[in-house]
């Protein structure tokens, strides 16, 4: 059957993107087995129906549109299983569709977060970036300070040199500050 | 037909105030595709049932009322569609009213979340504050050194020219610090 | 009727304590406004149902159970309104049903994040502790240096004094820092 | 009955291990739960409905059907109570069922959102890391800034030497700087 490679083809197309965050891609995998696990259940539905006296899910169009109102739980009744095979697909097919109807829930969830919370980050980034500015400042404070200091050492070893000696003073003189630079 | 001019009217008003955030916009717009999927659903119901022989979607109040307990999920079965075309409308109902809701718990879960969100980024931004008055402090502090260094430069100059000389030291005196001040 | 002052009371009790967060509020409003709702709606069904002729919804312990299952979207088809009225008294409790819910839904996941942020929330307030503490080292160091500059001022000026002459220079010998100390 | 020491041992395998999230363990612990009142449910309402005349949930494979359709909300109308301690029994059925679906929701949601957030605890962490990496620079700065004033007071005072006495200034000579070192 060509049904496993069109959808290995189409999960690869919907999820290939690798930048998609995760509750995006979970979304669309939930859809996807809903649609499957709604497919193979009116399948194997009707297999497992067929012999017994009080079935209704005799025909295949019958049986889709029962697994699509199982799997979003509205269950009118006019179509149930009876056999014991047919209620244990009905399950499955009720478990798909509820989980994946919550997962797309929580999916919608988390992208209603995220934006406000990538909102609220920019702002954080924003203190930081402020933050890191006025530690550059300070660390050019420093630097200067080095630089005074250098200046102030050649003051008095200049003056010390017209009173006469120092010259062991004077190493060290220009010293680099310490660390790398930003 | 009025009706599209009048919703677009409602959705420019529900929607208009931009500082709205999107969970609660995408509840809105969600509530107003329900609704109007229902009315629509109910309407494309009963002309699609109208001639099959068993059908009991036959009149307008009982297939709105059918979309109800339809987009909901309750699902009586006092009503239900029998035709092909009736079903595929039962399906758009039944998942637009599933997303509906799903999307309307998203964003009430995105409200609650968000609401804890801000106190926690308050708190965030309390620390942020204190951290940059610490930094401008820090500034204070080192502009106040550059004012010290200016004051022993001077001493040491006006020193060194009672013992006589030093012109070419005073270069610099009274040097602005680096970067620009906060 | 007592009933709207015990309810008062009830809700008074459950949401007295202010310290717990809104989605814990809203949850326990949302169950108590569907226990209202439910009842409510069954004694009103019971009411718009009871001249109808094909009514269903005939007694008060029937329609309870009837309004218990229209909230719980689960809807079996043994009792349903047929008439206007009531099926509009179904759509209210259908609705609050399902709002009921999702707010719960939505109110656990925030329960869920709110965890999750606040061991978060830890890890960035102890490294903002970190920060603030590196921020008081440096005020300390600024301190400590005006310390040096006041006693390298002191011994330029004695040094002076043996020279002779430097009152003026001793000017703001002793200075305080600019800003309060932390 | 051997059967709550079994579900205390599955109850302690599966959430033995502590690292496990609160979200993840109350969606498995929701799910025991949900699987218990489904099999117990089921058990009862056989006991419950057993005796009325117009009974339908009257064999056990039959009551575990409905248990399921009931939780999941689904509610065919095949099977439903009859009897005041059915419907009670289905009341609890339901109740547990829909929170037990809000819990697996809100747990994914939660699951979701966190993912997001790590990531961006990340970057803050990375930013951080950063800012106390310039302290850091900062504090090896301000000690360096130490070393140069030990220098130049050792300057002055080699030079207050040869001029002359002095030796009262050199007291606190190499003094160490405040607080501890990072």
């Amino acid at each position: 059957m060509v049904l496993p490679a069109f959808l290995t083809r189409t999960v690869r197309l919907l999820l290939g993107r690798a930048d998609r965050p995760l509750h995006t891609q979970a979304a669309v995998v939930a859809t996807l087995v809903l649609g499957v696990t709604m497919l193979l259940g009116s399948y194997a539905a009707v297999a497992a129906e067929r012999g017994a006296p009080s079935a209704n899910l005799t025909s295949y169009p019958k049986a889709l549109w029962w697994s699509v109102e199982t799997a979003t739980t509205v269950g009118y009744g006019d179509f149930y299983p009876v056999t014991l095979w047919g209620r244990l697909i009905a399950c499955v097919v009720m478990f798909v569709g509820i989980t994946a109807y919550g997962m797309i829930t929580a999916a919608i969830a988390a992208w209603f977060v995220g934006r406000e919370q990538k909102r609220q980050h920019r702002l954080t980034q924003a203190a930081h970036d402020r933050l890191l500015g006025g530690e550059r400042r300070l660390s050019a404070d420093a630097e200067a300070l080095y630089a005074r200091f250098d200046r102030l050492e050649g003051m008095i070893a200049s003056r010390g040199g017209r009173h006469g000696g120092g010259d062991d003073l004077t190493r060290g003189y220009g010293e680099p500050r310490p660390g790398e630079q930003s």
